[in-house]
């Protein structure tokens, strides 16, 4: 037998499920305080439903098939896809606007070099059928109760607007049917320099050199005047011509996510922020930890995408959370040390065999209290080796019930990290571990 | 685009989810509150980790093909066999006894006829690396906890053992050859009449009428003894000779379950349950609701199949709930018709845009507060719209806040259930609603 998973796939092992969910948890319950419901959509779709959707590129990496039945069919490559077919198949059923969240796992036939993953579990949470503004600050607000929630230091939701990036282009001098070729360059700012995307812009992409430079200008005199979330959104006037309306939206947006909650300086505008995706149409956004490269979610405002994924002309914003990358700043940032890796919060020993009654009752009586207890199977190990099984498993207390303690109704509990014991009325114990 | 789903593969809508999540969440603080671990394996392993392991007719359901790297892969028939791969792969960094517990789909080709699905959700758990009849009556005890939070009425636990079944065999003059397919014709006694079976013992399998007839006595002769689990749990000897030994092996668990908080007429023993699949070595078990056909969730002790699937050899005991079987039984009872089907406790109307602030700050002392509160995500819709979207979600509470109320930190809540409302202070909602 192969005892190997495959490429790119991973087993989680008590120790990072526990991390997982408790993950999952907290989003969840962000997503429900916020009014989002939850929906699941199958692990095998009609390829067709997948297939299509986002450029060759993407296609390339769906897994897809023909199934027993001669269908072909595809494991779904994002949950964006399966939830424009879910729009269209009951949209009559579902409220609107349409507040969901959906927490699956998806596939992609990725070159998984750089830790990337081909099983990838993604926590999406969109709001399909509305325009409102407040819809998109309702998205910020998410992002930002979910890393506070998840003890996410000096997190940053970095936000732009794709109209605003245009009328930045257009200021710059870019023709209208080279914006969103420009806007593939200017995303490559967080991997190149700025001279290697000015380099692009004018070798690859034909942008005059005086166009290119005027739109580094055009940044660099924003970003010098809203350093921080709060001077842009305690700013009255926007003195940049051509572009006023754009930055007002944006504010807009800033102004009302900060009424639901979020801190001014939590968000950070970045006018050269593009996103590679083709299909945003307005507000877009990324949550960056200064500790930490990459994004840990992103998404932004798509008002054509489940339209044109087959869906009903549904204007939508929403964002992702990458459960996988969310896992992995746990880890390297090292928060969480605390996090138990076993559930289990006390193992109840066997004295000996004649005693194994006694053991199962308080093992009874913890579990009823809502207790996490575990008793020891076998009733006739040695102390010591049960001692040990705690210890392997990192349970912290372990309770020993020998026949001086229980003839008073007593045990031993001993806390296996602090190195300490007392003797305790048996009926106390509940209390004591809760 | 097609908008449907494959022929046994499902969507969740948000009250179905609210159902599922539901019991997930009890079945896992069960699970866990007996110190199981959660695991999680890929939903796609290399072909030859699943194929060849349960004979050639349930081969032929698991969904195969072959990936971008010309590797042959498929998606997992149930969770026993990665488990046991994962044994295999892990053996020295495991606890032992590994009692694990994992929720995740399966996928099988099935015929789709009679309400069979092919995207199924189980709930397994499982102790492995231990013969102690403790972990048996342990994995027993987890059924009647389950059973009895998600209030499931009436449940029993059938039980009884491969070793007692085949004893019974041999007192009937079976020969030992033909034990296993003793086994499964006497598997069908819940589908097929006790005369059709016996026509089928004698017919096909080659067993003699007398052994036939011989065999039904004993088990109308145990029946009739041993009509409840406490007729069985309170016996002080077993009076039929050749199955002495394995009668007291099966009390034995039983009585130990008992000890974990078991109520002794929650266990049935039924002495002609056999379970379908050839690899239990000792006792084995199934979930029955009188007030519906089949099984909730079943499983057993294998000894050798944790080997046979090319992990190390472990001795095991588990059983699997069947997550679409519980929620449709809940469904069918009408039991759980009080769930929410949404998460959201609260809708904040807006009056009218200039009051929209007040609206937020209310959203967002809520949502601080614990509450699942959900804002109105358009400033200028009428009231009486606003009212319509919270009763075709069902969101029990409405918050008002009219200039008038907003004068006195007041604002009006409705019950849109009951048909009430009342005037109150601000301050006072996050207390009222949680």
């Amino acid at each position: 037998m192969a005892t190997q998973t495959l490429k790119g796939f991973r087993d989680f092992l008590p120790a990072q499920m526990a991390v997982r969910n408790r993950v999952k948890r907290i989003l969840t319950d962000v997503f429900e305080s916020c009014g989002f419901e939850p929906l699941s959509t199958p692990d095998l779709e009609y390829a067709e439903v997948l297939l299509g959707k986002y450029g060759p590129e993407a296609d390339k990496l769906v897994y897809t098939f023909q199934d027993k039945g001669e269908r072909m069919v595809g494991m779904p490559y994002d949950l964006t896809v399966p939830t424009a077919r879910v729009a269209a198949q009951y949209s009559q059923e579902l409220p609107q606007p349409f507040k969901r969240y959906q927490i699956q796992k998806v596939h992609r036939a990725e070159n998984t070099q750089k830790g990337r993953y081909r099983e990838l579990e993604q926590c999406d949470v969109d709001i399909l059928n509305t325009t409102s503004p407040l819809a998109d600050a309702e998205i910020i607000s998410i992002m930002a109760r979910a890393m506070s929630r998840l003890n996410i230091p000096n997190f940053q939701i970095v936000i732009n607007s794709r109209p605003l990036l245009y009328a930045i282009f257009a200021q710059a001098g870019i023709s209208e049917d080279k914006l969103k070729e420009t806007a593939i360059s200017i995303d490559k700012l967080d991997k190149l320099s700025v001279e290697e995307v000015k380099t692009e812009l004018v070798n690859q992409r034909g942008i005059s050199a005086e166009s290119v430079e005027k739109l580094f200008e055009i940044f660099s005199q924003l970003e010098s005047q809203y350093k921080d979330g709060e001077s842009f959104i305690e700013s009255t006037e926007f003195s940049i011509s051509g572009i006023t309306q754009e930055l007002q939206s944006l504010q807009e947006i800033a102004k009302l996510a900060v009424r639901l909650g979020v801190e001014p300086n939590q968000i950070m505008p970045r006018f050269s922020l593009a996103r590679g995706l083709d299909y945003y149409t307005g507000i877009i956004f990324e949550i960056i930890s200064p500790d930490f490269p990459g994004s840990l979610g992103g998404g932004g405002r798509y008002d054509n995408l489940i339209e044109s994924l087959g869906g009903p002309s549904w204007p939508a914003v929403g964002m992702a959370f990458g459960l996988d990358r969310i896992c992995d700043v746990l880890e390297e940032l090292k928060i969480w040390q605390d996090i138990p890796s076993t559930p289990t919060q006390i193992l109840i020993t066997v004295f000996s065999p004649d005693l194994l009654d006694e053991s199962l009752k308080v093992t009874k009586l913890l579990r009823d209290s809502g207790v996490n207890a575990e008793v020891y199977l076998e009733a006739d190990a040695k102390l010591d080796k049960q001692l040990k099984f705690a210890d392997k498993k990192q349970i912290p207390w372990v309770a020993i019930l020998g026949p001086e303690e229980l003839k008073e109704e007593k045990l031993i509990l001993k806390n296996l990290k602090a190195g300490t014991q007392e003797t305790m009325l048996i009926i106390d114990l509940p209390h004591k571990i809760r």
